[in-house]
């Protein structure tokens, strides 16, 4: 490129584009489509200002690995790859694409996968791949592997998918100033100081150790308050019923009044490529409208619900004691009210957002500390605030149902609803 | 109710509800809806961190107008009319719900008015409708009166839409925090300071001046660095040009393959309450997926642009200067290029947001300055700053026009592109 | 007062004066006199823009407190004690009025202690003693009560000295604006809406935990980050060493050539309170100018290394291994070296900075807890991140000496200079 | 140098220090020396947070060069002449070095000249001169010809003392970060992407009229608001009566109980450059200390006024209207008050702190526009905005007087007094 172009973020200033390849990726047809996809799902329902886009994140998670790279450059590191470059800002741009819409929500209901979509997408007949292959017929499965983190050359997969990853400096910055709290701030330019390739891998310089500390306990503060909300949950519980009663309609042959292709063949498992350009919010959304009016009540109700944020309540779940699920229970089926579709236990640390657990199976190798003698050391080891939080497997238990439904609301004296 | 309850928002730390009817009028079906309009239409083409909702910028409104009472009510300032607080804060929260999806962008085309569609959702069959007489028959009334202007204390009309008002003074903050530019911020604790009730209308100490001058280069920065960006007109006329293709096909009888009926009734002129519920952003983008499915090649190629944001490219123009224009005219006639659908003369100050402009008519009267000896005077007598764009109408032309269907390149050899 | 007063400021934005009594306390010489005391010392060698007074500081202590109460009276708590207003207000104000320049270095050598100091200021024949009998002649000696925490209701003394306190609040934000390191930000306004005033204590909502923890983050970073930094030691111990030279040749009949009059009595254990009003930072900085021409070698070089920053350089000391300590001494004792002077071993946690520690005398009482159903719970208990910093005492070791002084630098070869 | 270094700062997170000859410059005791003169003067006064240096603000200075420079490099713009790196970055380190103690107040009185002094430290037999001229010979002079603006290369004191120089893009952030107030923001970042070299100047290009616009206006609002607020003059006027008290008793042959040896060659105008180590603030404060107990009644007076700020008061002043000023005059004479101490006209612009005046023989030339076609354009003829700031020198005036000396306060009921 002639010369480097900028987009204004609000979270890195500006992001810079120095190459052509970069630029042309961004005015694709897939990737424009993540400006139809919220980064953060339901949580809009519980923090307003979370009306971001993947679109927004994914040029942030690029901004991030170019500034990484541009320094290793800049200081002349000689243990950086420097042929890994494009490759690293390409995958970087393009990690999320392949997200559906709410995916994190509906994925396991609907059975897709957007790491397969990532796929599809990047080597399909997509105007991605087309421009990818430009560089080189391997190129684009090489981005494959970096996505899906079977790349020959782990430092690349540091950069884009670990636990110190600029897919999740940029989340917590930018989910934090998108929602306003101030829990997901920490010294990112700090970080991004200490940062240096090793051996093949990416560790942090041992004089950089509280910084990384600041930075899981901003991960772990997002968890808990953003993320985890109990608002945001019943917005995805909601979701999660209105796919299932619908592909549950559609598998026992209920005729919809309005039902679009793409969902048909969503539901049927058939899905193409080019499905999913329009696979967005804007059509769940219409979708839901026109449900609402459906003539099965359940679909019709759930639908509206969520239109107009009627969410369902919560309370407190302690698994020894079944009492409080057993009453609703026993309420639901006098009342014929079926909890299938109204009523969910909900367990959050069960849930693929993961926090910092070394040892467990899916996730990247742990953060290493670069001490004076070369020598590298894993960070919980060092630091006592990681070591409490490091594979600590933290739940809460809440039940979720429509508090609106129990007539009877005597029921509710047992317990008290914790809705804000 | 019992204890006040908080939103946390990113431009104002917190909004305060305080009242049980703000609480109640938030959770209504209308005022829900706005989390599917966007602020700022299509500027996020061009700053793509503009996702924000009127949802938010209203809730931002009601709370800038619930601090500057606060303040009169805890300086115990007697000019103030205590009585109408409640009216204030509900039409602050209210003032934009009428608006539909990039409704600056196309009421002209359709023939809607926002204002009149305000007025249908507060004294129409609504939830709104049905709390606000929960206070008094007349309510509903005297809150449209407000929100047209016509209410009978101008202080009332001073605090939601004037030139220094709430609306303004939120909007400015909210659109620099998510465009990210800087030229929106201002001190707004300050002026909240300097703002005074005096003989029925709202005004400013002198002693303020400054800070005000400080807020009306915010505007005028704001709109021509943002609102008036060529890259956003050229998403508003691509939205302008698909409407009038759509209405002009519908009105010649063209037979769509997909059309919702609530479109129907808007082509007809006969949408009702009702509708106004789903004619948000989310009906207008699958709407737009369908038809760029359709057999009217203009319809579809138009859409198909909004969608994978391919918009129009753009040219200075100087209006004693015709030849670029015919050249670009006469191109597309030997072309067969529809210039009804594929070209656009934009002379951004014709739009109706207005910049500081005393003796229009349209605009509310002017900022006053009060004085250590009661006297008010007006703020442009004071200030060097403010007198210069008093009344000064900027304007801008530029031609937009897809550059990729002049296929003989060579007519741009006369004009340089300014797309960045 | 006729109508409210503000201090515009970088950390609250403003700070809002409302009562004449403290109006006229921020006026008086004792309080001015605080704009000449550095809050943090010596750390402005280490983070330069750290340059900031104890007159901000104590601007803000007294903001927050307002804050709170505020708030306390705007909810009606029947819990506050509302005649407790003005005492904590201005004990909030007047909490640090004691501080001498560099007093938390130099205390012990110097043998003054500032609680004492605030009391003499405050019961003394001062301004600030005049305007405060002028509430009630038994008003001052109840101030002394707040700040010395004799006083008979605990919550007042909560607001100004406790774990969670406007105090810690206050610095935090302030050290970390002046400093510009991320790690003292939390969200204030988010404590300040979970305090409650409870059975005669302040309290914190439970589901403001996580805000807790955050802040007790922000401490924890804060004082291994900023106030413990080796560097910002290092300028303490010269000093120390300075004062302790200079009182030991005073002891021992040394004549100064330069020995300001309040300096002798300050010697001599009479400093009287007029003294306190000069005894400032310029007034030690002008000394250490004369002291650095004093033909005493030791006082000369020492004062002249604080003027210029030539600070003594550390190395890490493991208590269990005496070599290196050892080698130095061994060459100091080679080369006529006084280790008195020149040698400092250095642990950080004894200070009298405290960091979370339940349980320890000197200490408040913990942190509690409200839940739903009015039972007060130490946050400890509930939270894992508190839990692992509770009574934890983490100590760093270092050896403090003039690297420059062996001219033999390879003793220097067997350990490293940690010096950045 | 075999690793960058940085220093935090809170304006521009980082200081980048990537020479060997930078690091050591800001080692030497002259300029460790700054840390010792606040930047802004007296306007603590009036602004309790502006408490910071001119070590700061040079550090600042030093980066925002490093910064444009590392731009031009990285862009490989051919018009920027490489080998002026290193002379621009060190002479926008030092270009503050010869200021004293609030040397804007004094420099008149005192018969000196901060430009002179920055002369005498880096030609003189300096620690700053032993490490230029370990670069060449000619270095230090060079050095003091760009702070003189006497260098050949025009662009390299664009760079440092402009119109839109890397000293006001500083100070206008820093002293607005320090203040609390929000004029002097402005997009730095990207005034920064649209400076050009340009033969042999530097430029702006035209996309960026509108930030320069932003930057201009913040410069207008903090001379209103910050520097040119009455309470910091009155500050100012203070320090000048004292030091003409001082001088002319000096001149008479008073004997002073204390007067410090510098300030004794100060008097006589033999101060020499290791005196200039020593005149910083501290020593001015505690000077005033001693002073204030002189037995000169009128010196002790002003000096207690300055410590424990008991400022003068002000009041309007009409050029064409003498009436107020000789009422004042005549209240003086009839009581014995020696207005040359007391009594001040002041009218801000006549200060040598400047506003955009192209023209203005002492001035730098206008800021150039550089448009596609080439050409320059100087900006005010493109900006009505900063057309209308152009040239103006708008003043005001004030009477200033100790309001507390007016025993008969019926003078005073004549006209207002301003303070706040």
């Amino acid at each position: 490129m002639d010369e480097e172009k900028v987009f204004k973020d609000p979270v890195h200033q500006y992001i810079y584009v120095q190459d052509r390849l970069i630029w042309n990726l961004i005015d694709t047809k897939e990737f424009q489509r993540l400006r139809r996809i919220r980064q953060l799902g339901t949580t809009y329902f519980t923090f307003h200002g979370a009306e971001h886009s993947r679109f927004s994140h994914s040029l942030g998670v690029y901004e991030i690995t170019r500034k990484i790279i541009s320094r290793f450059e800049r200081n002349q590191y000689i243990e950086w790859p420097k042929e890994e470059r494009l490759i690293s800002l390409v995958a970087a741009l393009l990690h999320d694409v392949g997200h559906g819409p709410f995916s994190h929500s509906i994925e396991k209901v609907l059975n897709t996968n957007h790491e397969e979509w990532s796929k599809s997408l990047i080597l399909g007949e997509t105007e991605i791949n087309s421009f990818l292959r430009q560089i080189d017929s391997t190129f684009p499965s090489r981005v494959v592997d970096v996505i899906n983190k079977k790349y020959e050359k782990p430092i690349v997969m540091d950069l884009i998918s670990s636990q110190l990853d600029a897919d999740r400096m940029d989340y917590l910055l930018r989910d934090a100033y998108y929602t306003g709290v101030n829990y997901g701030f920490y010294d990112l330019e700090r970080i991004l100081r200490v940062l240096r390739p090793y051996q093949g891998r990416l560790v942090v310089k041992e004089s950089g150790m509280h910084s990384v500390e600041d930075y899981l306990m901003s991960r772990y503060q997002m968890y808990w308050q953003v993320y985890f909300h109990p608002v945001t949950r019943s917005g995805e519980i909601l979701l999660r019923k209105i796919f299932l009663r619908a592909k549950n309609l559609f598998e026992e042959g209920y005729t919809f009044s309005t039902l679009f292709p793409p969902i048909v063949r969503l539901f049927q498992g058939q899905l193409h490529v080019d499905d999913y350009l329009i696979l967005d919010e804007p059509m769940f959304f219409t979708l839901f409208y026109f449900w609402s009016q459906e003539k099965d009540q359940i679909l019709a109700d759930l639908t509206e619900r969520f239109l107009h944020r009627r969410l369902f309540q919560y309370i407190d779940f302690n698994p020894n004691d079944q009492s409080k699920l057993e009453a609703i229970l026993e309420f639901f089926h006098k009342n014929n009210i079926d909890p299938t579709y109204y009523l969910e236990l909900d367990s959050p640390s069960d849930l693929s957002y993961d926090i910092y657990r070394p040892g467990d199976k899916k996730e990247m190798s742990p953060i290493y500390l670069l001490n004076r003698q070369g020598e590298t050391i894993e960070i919980s080891t060092k630091s006592d605030i990681i070591a409490v939080i490091t594979g600590k497997r933290k739940t809460e238990h809440k039940i979720f149902f429509p508090e609106d439904l129990l007539k009877e609301k005597s029921i509710l004296s047992q317990f008290q609803l914790l809705t804000r």
